[in-house]
């Protein structure tokens, strides 16, 4: 079984931040918080873990092998670079959604995300070093077959776009609902699902949904390992075996 | 009425890239895009524009005012910053979904976004300079009503990204559908929306089917102006005005 | 002759702040300041201008063609999205020293470079537009002959910077002195100077002096143009054409 | 006695590429160079390392603790996020200075820092783990008393420039050819140096040189530490200890 240590990342208080003393422009936002995504993209990266931009105010990360002061030197770099905070609440548990109300509830219970006087904070039990395993992240990699023949070379950008994000709506919260895990957009046609135990049917189960559901053709691959990048590598292998083989569904199964 | 000027933005044959010779480390892909975005966002933004990072791979720009020169410039310098390039497809229309469907046919007529040997397009026809008006660009900027209370603050983060997420595939979609208008998620709990000659009511009908269809309840400020800055910024003081005064609707409308 | 605009740029009360409350972590402070730097170089170049890093708190920018207005929207940007904020000193004049000092004046004038309450200067006056001529900036690039070879093949790394660092003390300090210009080194072993009317034969003296004052053997392509970007492309190919030509200087002299 | 671990960093034929097929924009090459080494610092910062950007193309970092793994995790991610690659050499002794002679060895011997055939070298032998200990890396941190008030508001911006920079061209030529030590330029008035076994009396002699070398008066804090950060950090105190008492060296001293 899985044991998925993830990270809620908050911006402290951004809502407020953003618009005062007035609104501030658009694009500066767009840069300051997708740059601050790289950054921790790359930050967690080093380690071995994977960063999504989620609502980019509310990012999550996949964080299997490092501990509170690991995140802290992350706080710290991020407060000398940047003109806001951030707050870290670590979670985990066997089902990655289980593990993120863990997170969420870290923050949650030090006040509001719009509470100015609640800063950086660094809460939250990773997983002990001699509890670790192999086998602790169930990676998915989904895309969308034949997306470029199919979507963005015969439709116009936009109707290739909704084809996508109803594809990713339906996706994300089916997995969530019914399989406890946690599904992330990450650009192009790609999903990167953080999953629990998950077998070769049940994958199955996700592809037919999404099929009946939002009329999407997905295909997945599926690995594991003992930190994100491991399982996620191993996931991509899987994706790049179903477009060879014309398969759906390829990978390491628990 | 308005009229659009929209640049359709490409990585050039970035599927190929990202799996040759074997799948990059995800977590640097994630790093580089969302960065290659960071910058469009500046460059785009120093010239009144707007960028919207869409699916990274494909991403749109308003940029009324910019003709091809100032795109060729932005080119440049992303082969010379990048590990790819990009090509840009330019198209005006009163209607915004008519623009991007002619910026798209500037880049599909060149090849597929898969042509290796299709590098760096710059195709398509700005707004002249003397049919510019001061109404040409409407902006609608839609948020969710108290987020952080109803969200944020009480359910999980990943309930709370469902949430958004839902509401906003349904804006989208609907948007396009019905009103040939351009949504894009822009981090937070904010859509930011390309919308033309749309009134009082037409806005009144979105957040309605929104409530409806995802059970969401948004509030939006609409602007207009010559560039994408002015409408927008317009739109986000519409947007402070229905938080102070608790209504769904305030801005500019044609 | 020319007629030169620079702008000082100034991180507002620097100092201070990396020590505040504590000295913080020097490599956030590098790559705050590189970073902050890079920006500023798209910022200005994307209207022609150049940026040179100098001193990194104290920033020196070739500006012709550029506003206030242009300097305030960058000013905003930097205000958006760095910890820090920086203040702009306008100066222009036929000599680039002399430019400089009327530059500096203006952020002297209105006090301390660590008083924490002058933030976000932007004075001085830029060149009114029906002034500005095709060749208003002269610009010199230096680099060292055969760097490669003799140097970065032969001798440890640092053996190689004290011999290009020892050169550019000493071009820069002869060429402020003696000629009124502003050399800037740029990474490698290249020198972007800012000159004012100098011609062939007072570049050949300069060549000369640092042969014999520093054993360093430079060469140098000269151009002008209404902006630094254009001067300095002139000035590039100067270079380029010293390189095929075995010849020291070459270039367009006012 | 110390023993420091440095790390030659050469982008891969960057002078050639600079110039192919013409010379690039160099706002451009700016911004790119800059951004690297902002990676690198935060890469090498992440543990414990620090980078010094040198001549940009050529930079220097003080690596102990890392291994041949860790530098190739950086190799990948630069070539994955730059239109660059770039080479690693890797040397230590107790001289700062032999290290990088044995650093770049690594580099030459494989070929010529202009070989295209030449990328991604990763040679040298770090540090054994069990070899290390807490008093492996010492440096000194130096800074212009008050230049502030005796430069920086005084004088215009490049004679004060012209100060920081003979003072440092001095400094570092100095610690090299008499201290086996290395010196690098960080911005502001700040010069960080690596150096091995100095006590009071050494570093003294290096105030009093520079003094009447360059007319620039210095203040210098020392620390030790098992990485850079570490011996910066406490390097950093000793200068606010100058700073509070008016001395001109204060830290420890091996």
């Amino acid at each position: 079984m899985s044991n998925t240590q993830v990270t809620l990342i908050q911006i402290d208080n951004y809502g407020p931040w953003t618009v005062t003393p007035a609104p501030r422009r658009e694009v500066d936002l767009q840069t300051m918080q997708s740059r601050l995504f790289a950054d921790l993209s790359q930050h967690f990266g080093m380690q071995g873990g994977y960063a999504f931009f989620t609502r980019f105010d509310n990012m999550v990360a996949i964080t299997n092998g490092m501990d509170l002061e690991d995140h802290a030197r992350i706080q710290e770099s991020v407060r000398n670079r940047y003109p806001v905070t951030v707050s870290f609440g670590v979670g985990h548990d066997e089902r990655p959604a289980r593990a993120l109300v863990e997170a969420t509830a870290q923050l949650q219970d030090e006040g509001s995300a719009q509470d100015e006087q609640r800063t950086e904070v660094l809460r939250g039990q990773p997983i002990e070093d001699d509890e670790r395993t192999d086998s602790d992240v169930q990676i998915a990699h989904y895309d969308v077959v034949d997306a470029t023949g199919k979507y963005t070379d015969e439709l116009d950008a936009f109707s290739t776009f909704i084809q996508i994000e109803q594809g990713y709506a339906s996706l994300m919260r089916h997995l969530h609902d019914e399989h406890g895990s946690l599904a992330f957009f990450v650009g192009g046609d790609n999903i990167i699902a953080l999953t629990s135990g998950m077998d070769d049917a049940a994958f199955e189960e996700t592809v037919t949904y999404v099929r009946e559901d939002a009329d999407v053709e997905l295909q997945v691959g599926v690995g594991h390992g003992a930190t994100a990048h491991d399982a996620g590598m191993a996931a991509k292998h899987g994706l790049e075996t179903c477009r060879e083989r014309g398969t759906h569904i390829e990978g390491e199964f628990c």
